[in-house]
């Protein structure tokens, strides 16, 4: 610790992301990126967009990027902020929307890991709300009637670790009775099983819609995330990128993840393959005496009534198997696997095949 | 205005960056990029990265472009800092090192304008300080005894808008006068013109040295910066990274950066041909009755004793030439002018001796 760090740098208790190890000689089954590449078209759009252009500032308003967002959910550029990666979008939604004169942000128990370190970051307090015991997100918590109106409420949909999904009309309950409130339905996994609320944006302007193009469109080294809401409220959040960052998206990315967006085909090529592979690994994992959560993104999380999780993925990374675990109450029996290729879940069936029946 | 922004949000004065219009169409010398375009290697590097490993989240560190900033000025990884733009960089050192139980910060009149911004965000008080008549930043009102040592000290040297630079003897009486402050030489410009501070950094704890790849570099659409400073210093700004974006800088901006500081033979030649357009450029303005401040930058800051700077820059822009004009106190008679190719400046002169002689 240094004589000139600021206190709050102090007191954070930074995120920590899954490990990252050199991917040539794993199989990498621990943080959600997906097994196939990207689009062929944001890979040709990035190497087209590599050239002498580069001396130039990118696009200060990203506007080709929000439009190709704004298209695809039937909204207008007005309704789309970009940022770098979502990350980033959840930090300025934290600072530029949640921070209202010390009232309580609402946030389940278990969830994304990096809204608690926003909490701390950003000085919101937390009023962490416990899951259910089966880990689903119990409406009636987030509809009671308060007081004072929280400061705001977030949660994952589907939610991450456990890959389960709350319908829209649960999410429309929660929008009704929080009218003062701003509710932040992070979709990292949307595409893989759920219906994006991006659809209530236009009836609801309390709600920001929050995507990535890291999983779905298998661009987590490109870094772009985006936030959907009524233009009030991407206004907000403008007037915070503009006091911390002019121009957070570089020439590349933004060439990328507009063509890799506007390439559905592909994009529901790449999913359908993800949704059969987990289908796969599902039936295996239960085979071998796991209890799986119903998923609705490209992981699963699983457990088993006999075996030791943190073991497990001891044991598995040892054989160069990566998956997450979590040393969390309520969550350390569970292990996070990302639905790979059907070669590479075969791998880690076989693998814990071998380790559960020694 | 919305109900839902934060106090913060609706305090905020954002930044405003230079025009970016379509550059096609324009001479374009108002947001001083490098005329020239990258290093062919960094395009071929960026190119090489942009394959299906794009799935993959970037490398957690950034330890292969930290390395090679760090050979580049004689120092080790663990005294270097990256982040998306040295905006990002300098916003992550406002959070990190300059809140400091409501001290002022000590900064220039006249200075980069996005500092006054990052005071307003980060809620650190400023304690602006004049330039001397002639624009000079006077060191001994930075190490004068003081009561409490300020939270910080920031300075741009060479600065900007005004292109002169501070000579480094100059900068270690104020690194030696504030031992108990952070001291921020953000140094976008420098290979222009001077000697980096990063040889000071192994002497001073004190000391944080900012660069960027914007300029020089000719990468300002790639979005990288760094910071310079003792190893405790830059886990202070890790911390804050950890806690706001896990993955800064996207696998191209990384490739492209690496390889960009790894060819200092084309940066070298690059910037030799800027500096002879700069002494054509300021020699042909004072022909035309301009004053040229002694630039060590790629851009002049100039005054007219005749003409209204601001009307000049309209009058610029209807013909399609874009330079920067500030209405601010004590600089709305200048006017600054990135340094072009030749055939741009010989453009302007043109222009501008028509306007001046009708």
């Amino acid at each position: 610790m240094s004589q000139f760090w600021s206190d709050q740098v102090r007191q954070l208790r930074p995120y920590v992301p899954g490990e990252q190890l050199n991917a040539d000689q794993l199989i990498k089954l621990n943080t959600n990126e997906n097994p196939y590449g990207p689009s062929p078209k944001a890979l040709a759009a990035i190497r087209d967009a590599a050239d002498e252009r580069l001396r130039l500032y990118p696009s200060y308003d990203a506007l080709a990027l929000r439009q190709a967002i704004a298209e695809l959910h039937q909204l207008s550029p007005e309704h789309v902020f970009v940022g770098n990666g979502s990350d980033e979008v959840l930090a300025h939604i934290f600072s530029g929307l949640f921070l209202r004169g010390g009232r309580p942000l609402l946030l389940p128990d278990i969830s994304y890991s990096f809204y608690y370190t926003y909490c701390q970051y950003y000085q919101v307090p937390a009023e962490v709300v416990p899951l259910d015991e089966d880990f689903t997100l119990r409406v009636a918590d987030y509809t009671q009637t308060r007081e004072q109106p929280p400061a705001g409420i977030i949660f994952a949909n589907p939610n991450a670790p456990t890959s389960l999904l709350l319908e829209l009309d649960q999410i429309q309950q929660i929008l009704r009775a929080n009218p003062d409130t701003v509710v932040v339905v992070d979709e990292a996994y949307i595409d893989f099983g759920g219906k994006s609320a991006s659809c209530l944006v236009a009836e609801h302007p309390n709600l920001v819609v929050v995507q990535t193009v890291s999983k779905s469109y298998a661009l987590a080294g490109l870094r772009v995330g985006f936030a959907l809401a009524q233009p009030e409220l991407i206004q907000g959040l403008e007037r915070i990128k503009d006091s911390f960052n002019s121009y957070p998206l570089d020439r590349l990315a933004l060439a990328g993840a507009t063509a890799a967006i506007q390439d559905q085909a592909y994009l529901h090529e790449c999913i359908q393959k993800i949704l059969e592979s987990r289908i796969r690994l599902t039936e295996a994992l239960s085979r071998l005496g796991f209890k799986v959560l119903p998923s609705s993104t490209n992981f699963v999380f699983a457990t088993h009534p006999e075996h030791d999780a943190a073991q497990l993925q001891q044991a598995l990374r040892a054989q160069n198997i990566l998956i997450r675990h979590f040393s969390q109450p309520r969550i350390q029996d569970y292990l996070r696997i990302t639905v790979g290729t059907p070669e590479q879940c075969d791998q880690l069936i076989q693998a814990l095949t071998a380790l559960l029946n020694p």
